[in-house]
């Protein structure tokens, strides 16, 4: 295309709004332009997704990002660096998993695309082989129940394309990948293969974390890809005596020793009162984890990068973490927030990142309805940069245990959902993702909300 | 990630407004739903973008794709389908364009990644060998005017990155593409090299449209990727006296015939009375046209889909045009106004699509005061599907004619521009790079608002 009027030229590189609000939207202007020019962010993630690539709880990956972690915050500029130990759990994949079709037709059929959810334990070495019963839902799990025994449990739900923004359709779906398989062992199935929570059209397997319900026995689970769960759903209208083989060499190791990895920026006139900003650090072990959640880190980075580059001095403390173990423990974030209730600190509110590095449109929160009210007010000094939801609830996995045990407001960035579900948790999760701007203007919306926090939360 | 709060599950995916606005947000809804569950946008721009690809006026991909598009509305169900002839340009670039640095030092550069101009002369056969001025702005043009002749002049002038809405940076810049040739060629220029128009870190040249003052010489022009120019660039203030050979093939043959492909859904109760929708089908040579402007076309037809899909029947006639010729000369637009007035219709609104597939942010548009107060209401109709943003001035390159010669209101769809010109007029602007959702999240703010038109307007 090419443009028949050409817009209003300076509009939005102009402080529109500052002579109406004390100067916040100039000084908010003065930080995106930091980042819009001079963001070390897009560079930053490269570095961590190409040379250091997935990084899990307890892997030699996460050790190194630790160590990158330390040195990125430095080259930003904070005041103080330091990690913050905390155990955390050790899972891991081994050998490529197993899948395949097992037909009296005898025809050929391909291997099937699994991977191993998180945390599940493994099939025996010779792996496991047993017919298929495929649901569709909990409710037709209770109707099937007698079904189930010794029969591996398809669950086929698919991810709903009704709703609009993609975290819906998740919230929606994911409880067959937490709790699907205690659900399925309750009825004495001996295995689960989830379909991938996605609506992207391939066949990239998505993993995750599982939690098993110590009432039931612990059976081996694993997510298939959309292409071949629908593959085999119809093989199994057509050939309902087929079986799976199916083989994991999953292992839960000894809890091993990680770390938080925190920057601070001492407040100017209040250095005890702190403000949170993070991402997680952890990925899962099959992809870059470039969206999920490097792309939250060297966000986090870059925030403090641009206030020391623009000058920004707040009053409280901000506090910048790259939060341990997110994926299969969030034992991170609850290690910081035990820190910080044993030594009684003061939480102003705790910001995360890990929606994936899209193009900001709001900002969600969970808080007293007055705090709330606060927020809103400040959508005409953020609509310029495209942030203007401010309707959801919200918050993180890594900031959650602070909003419950110190009562902390929290919020989180909302970007655009679309493209989040077609790589997370997926071998396509990986740098080539992300767009540099995109993942720029998240920044820009960061720093600027942590701006308005600062001075009037 | 995982989510610590889950959002209010069906908050997205039910009619939150039906009550209180006569039903408007449930109709909605129901096209919403038809686009998101049973789209053939995906499919349509699949076909276009992977049988046919680039599809320039004059080209036999022209006449493929017009082929294409009466079949295309047929399958989405339209009362008509018809071509409308127009005379279009025949430009053609012949063989690929070649560039070299010439430099006395007789080390080895690699060639330069080029591309020429839409509409731009050729070189003569043997190509041209001149020395370099480069030039940063129209103003540094003026300063140095006389050290312009017998130069080939690269205008090195950067997308500025600090505008938060990228069509902006390309209202900025790209008059050094339109109107830079000429302006070099007063001062007596034997070539032009202009930097792409793209914040895209990579080397490919974008190409466009350029438009030569008769008023001078007629000269070769091209376009340069990113890396190329930032190396010309250094490599000039080391070695002034380096020359540029450029070869250029292209071509301005006879005008030829092209044609509008438009279909109708007749209204039920004013079918004398239209309102346009479209995109435009032809797009650059060198690529796919994908986000330019195939995406605009499958939406068109999509919205035309839905609605028969859907079973809403509009009062008044929609018109669905895929335009021809936009890229270099915007004759699908004018014959369509042309016509429009010689059989003195009366048309309602025009919409345009051609600003990429990417997740709708809002409508821009160009129409009286008390019209734009009446668009502007429809915000809480359409927020709920990403749609916020009716703030900015806009129209279309195609719709433009019709807004001039009828006065009729126009809007364009507005995208979330971030990635745009990564692509935009460029080889890398294929069908990989369009989200099967983000594209029909556009139909569905388009097919919303056309419903809105229809009812209010």
């Amino acid at each position: 295309m090419k443009k028949y009027l050409m817009p209003v030229l300076c509009a939005c590189a102009m402080p529109i709004l500052a002579m109406g609000r004390n100067g916040d939207s100039l000084t908010i202007r003065k930080i995106a332009d930091e980042v819009l020019t001079h963001s070390t962010a897009y560079e930053n993630l490269r570095v961590l997704t190409k040379q250091i690539g997935g990084r899990l709880a307890g892997s030699p990956q996460m050790v190194k990002a630790e160590q990158w972690g330390v040195e990125a915050f430095k080259a930003a500029g904070a005041d103080t660096v330091y990690l913050q130990e905390c155990m955390v759990p050790h899972w891991v994949r081994g050998e490529k998993e197993e899948a395949r079709i097992i037909s009296k037709r005898r025809d050929f059929i391909p291997p099937l695309n699994i991977l191993a959810l998180g945390n599940s334990v493994a099939t025996s070495p010779e792996g496991v082989t047993a017919p298929v019963i495929e649901i569709g839902s909990f409710d037709e799990l209770e109707a099937k129940k007698d079904q189930v025994k010794g029969k591996i449990v398809f669950y086929n739900y698919h991810f709903n394309p009704r709703f609009i923004k993609t975290f819906h359709a998740y919230g929606d779906a994911v409880k067959y990948r937490s709790n699907g398989p205690s659900r399925a062992a309750k009825y004495g199935a001996v295995a689960v293969i989830v379909r991938s929570m996605s609506h992207g059209a391939n066949n990239f397997p998505h993993t995750g974390g599982t939690h098993y319900d110590t009432a039931y026995a612990k059976i081996p689970a694993v997510a298939i890809g959309l292409e071949d769960a629908d593959m085999l759903s119809a093989r199994l209208k057509d050939d309902p005596s087929a079986n799976i083989f199916l083989k994991t060499n999953c292992q839960m190791l000894q809890d091993t020793i990680g770390h938080n990895v925190i920057a601070e920026i001492k407040g100017s006139q209040h250095p005890d009162q702190y403000i949170t900003v993070g991402g997680h650090l952890d990925s899962w072990d099959i992809c870059e984890g470039a969206q999920d959640d490097g792309a939250g880190c060297v966000q986090t980075i870059e925030v403090l990068r641009a206030y020391k580059a623009a000058g920004i001095k707040p009053s409280r403390t901000i506090r910048f973490v790259l939060f341990a173990n997110e994926e299969n423990g969030a034992r991170g974030g609850s290690k910081y927030a035990e820190v910080a209730k044993a030594k009684n600190e003061t939480h102003i509110l705790a910001l995360e990142s890990d929606a994936g590095g899209f193009t900001p449109r709001g900002f969600a929160s969970s808080m007293s309805a007055e705090k709330k009210a606060v927020i809103q007010k400040w959508r005409p000094l953020l609509e310029p940069y495209g942030v203007y939801d401010f309707s959801e609830d919200g918050g993180g996995t890594d900031i959650g245990p602070l909003h419950r045990l110190l009562d902390t407001p929290m919020a989180e960035l909302i970007p655009d959902s679309q493209r989040y579900f077609d790589v997370h948790h997926a071998a396509n999760d990986v740098f080539e993702g992300v767009n540099k701007r995109e993942l720029e203007l998240g920044a820009v919306g960061m720093a600027g909300f942590i701006y308005l926090v600062d001075k009037y939360f």
